[in-house]
């Protein structure tokens, strides 16, 4: 049981989702995502029950989703509601639906019980629908476990050695916390009065300039992470530094592949599109082209062995991951005690 | 044991066999396919016993298949006859050497045991060699199990989804039955003064007309079909109808790849190379490049478990699919018995 | 336990390492090849110790290889001696270090136990470094597993089918005999006063005149070969034919694929740049281009079961591959016991 499943996955940027049904892979299962007449998304089993064909490849026919082999339709609750051969029976057949958001701009999915699935569950993310904020994002399909991907936020270091526009005094000689709240596990990184990396004085016009960094990371189980990165000139009230919150959402694919969902927001230079463009290709380049190369590599050279039995070595930066692994393996292991 | 041994499959196309040896893998077996100095066909296993070369990169030298590493030689009936070697000593060996029968322009192989290969059980198709008859054909090796493939044309109802050139009233709203006749699985599809579909209405030039359709297919163990579409003006006696006779043959490669040979065949536009160049595009594109990708999907969505254990849901149309199926498990079970 | 370890493998061409560490995998594990700041060369094991990242994708700082995900350094002898993160605590941790040799040009690593790794076992391929020949050379990750090339250079028989530009009587019809010397397995070819291939009458300008040729190869456990091709006038003295030594070095990557290090010398020409670059071409064309393809096939004709038990036929000109594997399995299987 690799999955927690009584939680919610980010499934989709909500603007991804348009009038085709949106085929993908989610913890080893097909899902296919798709909106009904009113615009409302839903998510059901990829699956036809029938033949096995993917329904992601059908189209929507009067208000059901029809399955590209032999056109068999399902209603967006999943139950089949037209059989178009003849005679046209309608067989007593349904496809798993899965309870599903539109929260913030994602579409968030509950793949566990859909009894429990209870949207005030879903992490806060209000500043990607706030108009006080713009922000760039993307998608990908990285290769890697998705843990491997939490480890990598909640362990900033990594900034100085993999992202060469991002290297910065503070992450390798500021102060560093990790703690829990609840069952939000969380990093906080401190640098004051230094300079910062040299992309981050390109989105805060401060090159040249000495400033003060805050940086803290929240962890929800199981994959989802809020980064606020704070910067301002020596002595600003933490509370008063400009803040670039950051959305870091990791949805297995599979275990050796992740659906990854990111954002980083701003509260100046609003509607200039130009500085949209460049910060979104400079975020995408660290997040899709630095990142996930060397996560690539670094699972291949695990394998697909316990993380606890490796004999890896563990520093002081590591206490974020850890928490968070330990606490996704309590969560997991309640749930399975509880499905027996 | 998932294929049936004692019987005839299309290993290729007659005139895919020139001088050079032909090499595939069928049922899981590597298979060279060559000719002899008069022009027969013959097949034998791929693999040469000295050091498992390819002998499909071999050629023929001196009446004898010579193999491409060492160059050991063997005759069309499998010894081992040469030996290039000094000393020269021909090793008692021998590679395994498959009945094979050119028959109606195909190359049939039977991969059991020799001694039960009887040509009177290849099917007829002898339109193909008919001279009253033309067709068209083709050949493709594409993903999925055979037996998808089989259900596939056992179950005509997909081509209104799946082939939008063919959608026809015929299928979702006519006649269907379902039967067999000693090991033949049939399924017959009829449907009266109605129009028939664009793709066939450009063959038949009846666009614009109501027509009766009456279609045929037979199923002859494991996997080679015989359809035969016929169509023409309202009222005409059944065996008066345009036919247009198709040949779909399928050969497991392996558990999820298949070799498909098909031909078309029609007794008009004799000699008219413009017309059989569109239809033989039209029906490439409608096997090949519509009816793979479904089969394939479905293949990697169905997995490799047991068809009858996946929880199908099976519909009226199935009939003829299943009891394919179950002829066929009835055949292979009846081969391993006496094999015992 | 399908790897001799207690023995040198060539892990490089000495020239093919610069100032960037190389990455590889051998024998299944992954490697660095690196050289300080005195130009020696060192290896160690490719994964760090703390969260699996490639070694080989780091760089040299101050001495010592930093890992490229979090910054620790590794000194040449594989203590972790530096850690960039707050606090700076270096753990006590470190990666396996391999002896590694250079010698004649090539990087030789021991993967066994490090107290037994004596250079004086090397192989003596000075002709490599020695002024009064010159060489070409290369190397190439070759699909197959390494003991088919072993049998490929111990049974130049192949050389008549596989390479046609080495086609020669001397293969055919020549005496052949095969022995061992210790623990070299050796195999000898004598063909006197007739034609050499084309290809060797364009490297020593015999064409059109016959020759007396002798061939010897020698087999070092597990895989590195001396194969020392000697052509010249008829009656000319053994020792006094013209020499092409060559260097045939196999090591694996894994069970099905191989690094193959190639050289071929010569004593005359010597400096000739265009002649130089034209043998390399010939060479590599035989042993990339058409040795590894034949052995890929026959690789995958082979499967991955013991070869002992695939029924194979042998002939006489076996004997060279089947004592190289015999001596080989006796080798490893001496070292289980002892590992016991």
């Amino acid at each position: 049981m690799p999955y927690l499943r009584n939680t919610w996955y980010v499934a989709a940027w909500a603007h991804d989702l348009a009038e085709a049904p949106l085929g993908l892979t989610l913890l080893e299962e097909p899902v296919v995502l798709l909106r009904d007449g009113d615009g409302a998304a839903h998510a059901l089993a990829g699956r036809c029950p029938h033949r096995c064909a993917p329904l992601a490849k059908g189209r929507i026919v009067e208000g059901a989703l029809e399955c590209p082999y032999h056109g068999l339709r399902f209603s967006f609750d999943g139950r089949c509601v037209h059989n178009p051969h003849p005679g046209g029976e309608v067989p007593d057949a349904a496809v798993r639906a899965y309870p599903l958001a539109e929260r913030h701009g994602l579409l968030w999915i509950w793949m566990g019980d859909p009894v429990r699935a209870d949207e005030a569950l879903i992490p806060d993310f209000g500043w990607l629908a706030d108009p006080k904020w713009e922000h760039v994002n993307g998608s990908a399909l990285v290769p890697g476990n998705y843990q491997l991907y939490v480890d990598n936020i909640l362990d900033l270091s990594h900034a100085s050695f993999v992202h060469p526009a991002l290297r910065s005094n503070a992450w390798t000689r500021g102060e560093r916390e990790f703690g829990r709240r609840g069952e939000v596990v969380w990093a906080r990184y401190r640098h004051l009065d230094d300079y910062l990396s040299e992309g981050i004085d390109m989105v805060l016009g401060s090159a040249g300039r000495r400033m003060d960094n805050v940086v803290t990371v929240d962890w929800h189980a199981p994959s989802v992470l809020f980064l606020d990165f704070r910067a301002g000139e020596p002595g600003t009230p933490e509370e008063a530094l400009t803040s670039l919150p950051s959305l870091h959402a990791f949805t297995p694919q599979d275990r050796t592949s992740t659906h990854y969902f990111w954002a980083v927001g701003r509260d100046f230079r609003l509607g200039d599109a130009d500085f949209s463009a460049g910060a979104r290709a400079a975020f995408l380049a660290a997040f899709e082209l630095e990142d996930a190369p060397i996560i690539a590599a670094q699972q291949k050279l695990m394998g697909e062995g316990d993380f606890w039995d490796m004999g890896l070595i563990h520093l002081a930066g590591d206490a974020g991951g850890i928490g968070a692994r330990r606490t996704l393996q309590r969560l997991i292991a309640a749930e399975e005690t509880e499905a027996r």
